[in-house]
């Protein structure tokens, strides 16, 4: 390895990583996949109900990459700590990356951190994070395979006091092709409630992985969003698992018709 | 660190990093810096004359950079190994990763490379480089500065038998701002022959760092092309670092000046 600012002098959160060496191109990303508040920074004086909300992670949205690692037989990247601590689909510099407040809740831990603090998380829980991610990408990229990412991510259904109608939320960034071609499967094999670029959009930066990890490389790409009341049990995971790995299946065939053709 | 495929069971050619906590917001990338071939891939039966050509490497690409560095207190982060044993401003997807062929040059040690080969090559070259480089910019993210990413190459005065009138390339990505700033700064404080995008631009895929390490957290960044006959010996290079110093200044004050009107 090279010098890096990530050796073992500062303490490290790396993602997990299940089935690395599967056999589809889809890398399944979950950056929300944990409320774990390591001892280290404590649980940022927060209420015993904000530590299961969905400020401190998505929730059911691991249970559902899971699941859909396991139907898809891919690779699957997941978080091993809060959002709140770091929020790994925001770049160091936004506010979000380690927020003072998330929808109604302040997040009094996180009030007052200093320099060398935001530094520390970065390194304990960001950097370990993209450099992994990366590998699995380039180390694909470098065996003649195309990676296609797929973030996973569950949303509230009531936001500052206002429901949400959208069930099923698909997100792009630089290049919605991925993202139109696995709306319209939804559209046509769900009976979800599914809208492009919602609960919110690229425009909210929330596509920081996309960004770093498919843009570069011209890699096919999408963000699927959840709302979190349909994947509360284990049960409803599965269920949204079975559901969703035929809706990736039909957009990925829509995407490699659409290149054949043209 | 994570579990990653770049552990010690893999050989590693990591950069090198100079100043690494200098001052300067300028993160200079000098990813052509050198042509050592080391043992493990051997000098690819390329001739004594080849490996010493700008087929191997950018020549005085790193006395320039290394001046820069010094002169501007910025870190210079530069390669180790030959861009013909792996190209770091290329994806590994890209032909020019891993040439069969570089201008008139055949390179036949990488006629036939397997599958396993070229990850081999990634693994040791590409990946500790990318992630030293990333680790760079998203620590100087965290501590709340901004890095601007400056690449230094330099090219060859006869490019298939054809002369080149151009001295001085300033080549962009997605963000053209930094680019025309030094462009203007260039034409105002030198003698120069100084052009846009030449000899070749982001189009011919050139631009795999700046795409990789800036344009996803919105840093400036350039990529600077300096004429390979203007920068032959040490006091060649250490003369034209006195030029660019300038220049790299005289266009960050003008990106500077840009930002407080808007």
């Amino acid at each position: 390895m090279p010098p890096s600012t990530t050796s073992t002098a500062v303490p490290c959160f790396p993602p997990q990583i299940l089935r690395r060496n599967a056999q589809s191109d889809v890398i399944l990303v979950c950056e929300h996949a944990s409320n774990h508040f390591p001892a280290l920074w404590g649980n940022l004086d927060l209420r015993p109900d904000q530590l299961i909300s969905h400020a401190a992670w998505d929730p059911g949205a691991l249970g559902v990459a899971q699941g859909l690692s396991e139907r898809l037989d891919a690779t699957l990247i997941h978080a091993t700590v809060s959002r709140l601590i770091y929020d790994l689909n925001r770049a160091p510099d936004m506010p979000g990356a380690m927020p003072l407040r998330s929808e109604v809740h302040d997040i009094p831990g996180n009030a007052s951190i200093s320099r060398d603090q935001r530094l520390a998380r970065a390194q304990a829980v960001y950097l370990p994070w993209v450099n992994a991610l990366h590998d699995l990408v380039a180390t694909r990229i470098a065996l003649g395979r195309r990676p296609i990412i797929v973030t996973i991510h569950s949303f509230t259904p009531v936001y500052f006091g206002q429901a949400r109608s959208v069930e099923f939320g698909v997100i792009h960034d630089a290049d919605p092709q991925l993202s139109l071609a696995v709306l319209g499967a939804a559209k046509a094999l769900t009976r979800l409630n599914c809208q492009l670029n919602a609960p919110y959009s690229a425009a909210d930066d929330v596509t920081h992985s996309l960004r770093l990890h498919a843009t570069p490389y011209g890699l096919p790409n999408t963000m699927l969003e959840i709302r979190n009341d349909l994947i509360a049990t284990p049960d409803d995971q599965a269920f949204m698992a079975d559901q969703l790995t035929q809706v990736i299946n039909m957009g990925l065939a829509e995407i490699q018709k659409q290149a054949k053709a043209s």
